[in-house]
């Protein structure tokens, strides 16, 4: 196998049969993500392997071939498929000796709880020739580093807690001086209403100049996300932005990380104005969506949750004859919620939901997936159709994120938009 | 490198920097774990990696040297940072082609909805020589099954929805005939209102044999499950689970993998019942939840998200007293928004919640956490003071667990239950 051009990020090792079969859901290298994102570095690639020997040593090699630093979790406990200190021995070809110190630090831990310590964990004090012992302040196993040509190898426990607080106190500040600012910088354009290969479509008609700047795409419960990073510090990346930004137009919603949520109540609590939503298939997203970030309470009032037609009626006050003439999944029912709600509110703004999220509901004319939506304001109403192809979950969803991205438009323009823009 | 004995288990490996770099939470994998345990199959290894050429190509081949099966997600979308195809074709040392049919296929559908086809989507459509193509409902990116000395590669999109229903429709019948049943026999006693280590303390009082039975916790949106895992054919996990459940008594909602909100809205059903909610600090949450599962709407009626007081006042008919007498977070202002809700919308049962999720809000004798639930029934009136230490987020969701709890106790019950259990 060819070798690799070192990557200057950490791989990651994650050990442990019960991640494999489903007893646990492994967290601790979303944890190690985040803090190395955080500081402008970055993660190599990710290896989650059993309990075997040879499984741990494999990984390991392939971890040290590619990359400047390794941080292996788990396997580091007092029972005999804890096997990561020996596969660790077995790569770097050392023996396992017993650290007096460590065994020292065990038996007293013990001893200060009186407790005997189990003959077992005196596993946990053994350490590679060269290795040296990483305190765990909140366990009984200890960490490892041992340096494999220059490389450092970093053993922490699986516990989460464990694993964190080594991390913190020691582990990061070997690893870190490795790999700053290994990361690109990035810049973020927040899109909404269009799919992954439109937007991709879209920023073709940008020339970037490959060798200063990379585009990718990244699908979020709102949309789409275009991401610009660069690995050069002096490039611009606003201004690189500026023609992707112009031929996303409105779709894009942010620069940033926030939400379209957040940006609809910040919007809003700007104007000094308010919102309240009338809800059926969505159930109250929506609105748990406009209440999401604190402070909402400025521009959020509430709203009904008309999920039957029952509460349509006498909540709502939309009438019997409308929704046996058009449906409950009809434009002229969304208006009338939305009318509605904001009458009896006194909202500035009110948005309405009414659609057949699936899989069960749909009928000829309106199959799953047919979704109104509804804007009403002072002298402003506004209605749109969508067609979604997701399940119900994803259908809700968007339904919520298409809503807030009326209102969004809204705010920006100060009359209706041309209606064939949909 | 030694070849490995294969595995009789699926090797994963999931494709992008998004992962790597943070900007995206991989879920894939544990997704498939769950559904691989399900069916008593196992996982191997999982590898995550960037969208580079030669670190894909690397995975595929570890992967396909030690297990019987390998699920490649992501990196088949029509951006050029999208390698995975150009990566299993080196890998197997074949060309890429394009497809006519998946071509013509991608041309339909974008035809059918009367948009043109980006002429990049066509990348979508090649394939290995040798590759079959497995049909994605949900997205334009068709996904590929290539078998590699007998080994299957499967590769499929990143994005979960559509990984989801490609794996159900299509890879799992691939892959399960291969696998062994290596994996534990698995029950799941999901419990709400415990925190994790209470849990454990309860869990402590009963003697497991650990040569067959283990006993493992997971924390949940709901709260915490717990899960026995047996490896021998022979032993009767529901029998090892009744000293458990005797221990946890009411905390366990339901064996199996059943969620609370499903549980509480089939208990609805089946009784006839229905439910209403008034919802403050949650926005619309807990309607979302009991709106959640298909078929809801025999159960759900609807509710008011009262956020400002001025809803609680105007549309509930909470008296203007009342908030100034006890503040708009407490008992009593809880107890009234589930009465009038309930008088309303004319609903079996009625559900409210009213908090300070936080981070802002708290005042000194209501800190940030401080959540009034309450339950209205035919002759049946409770309520619960809930102090949660989360964040504004965690607050929310453990509110609404709290409150589908409350409900779903009293459904087991035929009268209130002794007030000092709370």
């Amino acid at each position: 196998m060819a070798a690799l051009n070192r990557m200057k990020a950490v791989s990651l090792v994650m050990v442990g049969d019960e991640i494999l079969d489903g007893r646990t859901l492994e967290t601790n290298s979303a944890y190690l993500i985040e803090r190395l994102r955080r500081r402008r570095a970055r993660v190599a690639s990710i290896r989650i392997v059993p309990d075997r020997h040879e499984a741990i040593v494999r990984a390991l090699s392939a971890a040290h071939s590619e990359s400047v630093a390794v941080v292996v979790s788990g396997g580091l406990g007092p029972t005999p498929d804890d096997r990561t200190r020996e596969a660790l021995a077995a790569f770097v070809d050392e023996e396992l000796v017993l650290d007096e110190e460590l065994a020292e630090n065990l038996r007293q831990r013990y001893h200060q709880r009186n407790r005997p310590m189990p003959q077992s964990n005196l596993r946990q004090a053994m350490r590679t020739t060269h290795g040296r012992p990483i305190e765990n302040p909140r366990g009984t196993a200890p960490g490892l580093l041992h340096l494999c040509e220059g490389i450092p190898i970093i053993l922490l426990p699986g516990v989460p807690a464990e694993l964190k607080s080594m991390w913190e106190a020691t582990a990061e500040s070997i690893v870190l001086p490795l790999v700053e600012n290994a990361a690109p910088r990035a810049l973020r354009l927040r899109s909404t209403g269009l799919p992954e290969s439109k937007a991709a479509d879209l920023a073709k008609g940008v020339q970037l100049d490959p060798s200063l700047v990379e585009l990718s795409f990244c699908v979020t419960r709102f949309g789409v996300d275009l991401l610009l990073t660069s690995r050069q510090e002096s490039v611009d990346l606003p201004g690189i932005a500026q023609p992707l930004l112009e031929v996303l137009g409105e779709y894009v919603f942010t620069i940033g990380d926030r939400g379209l949520d957040e940006v609809v109540s910040e919007m809003l609590a700007e104007r000094g104005e308010t919102v309240a939503v009338a809800e059926s298939c969505t159930g109250g997203l929506l609105g748990a969506a406009l209440s999401e970030s604190p402070g909402s309470s400025r521009s959020f009032l509430g709203g009904i949750v008309a999920y039957s037609n029952q509460v349509k009626e006498a909540q709502l006050g939309v009438s019997p004859q409308l929704l046996a003439e058009h449906g409950a999944v009809s434009e002229e029912v969304a208006r009338a919620m939305a009318r509605e709600v904001r009458e009896l509110l006194g909202s500035s703004w009110a948005l309405s939901i009414t659609g057949i999220a699936g899989p069960e509901g749909d009928t000829s004319d309106k199959p799953v997936g047919t979704v109104h939506i509804a804007l009403e304001g002072a002298e402003y109403s506004e209605s749109r159709l969508l067609h979604l192809p997701g399940d119900r979950a994803q259908n809700r969803q968007w339904s919520v994120a298409a809503a807030l991205e009326l209102l969004r438009r809204a705010m920006s323009h100060p009359r209706p938009r041309d209606p064939s823009v949909r």
